[in-house]
């Protein structure tokens, strides 16, 4: 993982001009105290907040993103067999609302999906295509879940994927390092609150 | 994630009547010592070919998949670009062939990729439909990389899977554990080698 | 287009025995007399209804599509730009709603989706693999567009494609014959409504 | 179909800047005389080779793509059951490779496909995103089957579709007129070559 970029792992990524910001997950179900998907911290919450207010401020796209299953959860699949809580999410219902900290204005696109990527099942990607969007800024949750899927897919796409370390999050610090770990190593551009920040406003 | 299994993480699929083995990335590139990508160790590549030895005995279909990208590389699009050493796979060329101990025999499916997954940019979901499988038992490189991604994909296509622990293998322990314990919580079935032969006999 | 089905075109596709009917866009836009997409005759609605009914006797899965935008039609991508009569589905309204006579009830599923094929950009694949279907007998409107997008994704993803002639409508007779006319040779089965409802019933 | 562009169909798409020609299966088995899937002219083969020729000369990116299956069909899925002419196909072989008017040259991708659209099952889609395309100029065979199938993949992926009329062709003046009036309506600009290669060359 040390080698020179010209040759093994980690080459850079060049954020592009053409940037929008996807908001995976940002959900009750993952910060209310009583839901069985509840994460240990929001300060993934107020980080993805604030670069949600980055990108108003600066004019740049922003796609929300939410899981909501039909009530009897046919549309999850092997899905929610292997995620039991996801049951919280049939029919929709107080779990599945997004958090009114990044609750979306007029304008703002939410896509409801089914899976871990964001991109599966949905037609983000088509959407960012017609945008003539080059690069994904991601925040949101889990890490390891729907927020390293949507990188994965974002990079298998065609898109540069940028993952906003202090706004994404998980259930513990090790599973989320691990995460960041393998999305620099192969698939993403690991960069701070800060960093994402200015390259929104345009100084990056 | 210790949650039981009606409530939490880690609900137990069940594997199904019609399994389909697939290698995933079982390459030079891999294995041979003076490669950029070689792993420190070949036991995986050993218990893979065990369970491929099951799986025909057994008569179970196997599905290859090997990366290749075009002389150029222009259909690794921003994936090449983030880890250069696949340049040693522009082309095809040595390091691009599938090694002896697996190699493919006549009625066996070798898919071409390009990306992590195996299902990405490739018919391998549309085969597994027509043949009317439902279970994918999986084994090959890295466990980070195209076995999770492949891992993730089959969950979201439809199908159950299977990841068989010795026969997948990464560059260290630390992350080749870290995945494990992610597969296990949301995406699929962890099973040992003796469990995946068994079940490929049609013991399980 | 006359050669023997095991040379040329045309082969005969078995249908097989976990069927799924898919009623696509049955839509007030497409029946509602002031609706610029409004197509000439409802008889194509009326034979979906008696499919719909078959379906529900015999115990076969349903699935609804529909076809809705984001208020913006910032989801609609190119498509929007191309067929400018589809904004009048942007942010739902009456007429993106589903017709009374084949309303779905509980237990059917409603796909939402934006492009012509029912698969695009949509989870149906992945609901139908689950469901280990592996027949879509296909409704709904419009021959040429829709409904023949469906089918060739159908096929395309591994199930064989039942399109019923009589519960399939367009604006000219013209084009809804051209398009049956690929269908047959290339991608579907095209059965008349009769078979249909037999082969729901067991009794094809 | 005569509706205002802002109502109806048919709404004008503009060919963007940053175009790539894909040369859709332009194989021996369309134009050789003893080829159960021959076409009753060439004349769309010189066409296509004159917009081939435009898109080199302008440095415009161009992709060809061909079908080839595995040497036992599996990877053929329904669609080789459908239609059994394309088992001549299976293994590669003479029908399967591209005609020397329009042989590949260093630097164009060839896409390998299994069904009728070019961006089914391949990484098509991430390439031309990677590459920051937006619009897809279409040549090749044939029009009511694999390039129909290509345009219409091609706008819902959210690309611009020309097809260059002189440049498809089909068995039958009916069939290719039928589909040239849908995609119209529907799908894609339909251009004729002279425009194509004007605008290939940068004066449209």
């Amino acid at each position: 993982m040390t080698d020179a970029p010209d040759e093994g792992f980690g080459g850079g990524l060049t954020p592009g001009s053409a940037p929008v910001v996807v908001m995976v997950d940002l959900m009750r179900a993952y910060f209310d105290d009583d839901s069985p998907l509840n994460l240990p911290s929001r300060s993934c919450l107020d980080s993805a907040a604030r670069v949600l207010g980055a990108a108003r401020e600066a004019g740049v796209p922003v796609v929300h993103t939410r899981v909501e299953f039909a009530p009897d959860g046919r549309d999850g699949g092997m899905f929610v067999r292997k995620v039991p809580a996801l049951r919280h999410l049939y029919g929709g219902g107080p779990l599945a609302a997004l958090m009114p900290e990044v609750a979306p204005v007029d304008g703002e696109l939410v896509v409801v999906k089914q899976y871990a990527s964001s991109f599966f099942g949905t037609s983000l990607a088509s959407t960012l295509t017609a945008m003539r969007a080059d690069t994904v800024v991601i925040t949101g949750v889990s890490t390891s879940g729907c927020v390293r899927a949507t990188a994965v897919d974002a990079i298998q796409h065609g898109f540069v994927p940028l993952v906003v370390e202090e706004a994404v999050g998980d259930r513990t610090p090790a599973v989320h390092e691990a995460t960041l770990f393998d999305l620099r190593s192969k698939y993403a551009e690991v960069v701070d609150e800060r960093f994402a920040v200015r390259y929104l406003g345009g100084d990056a």
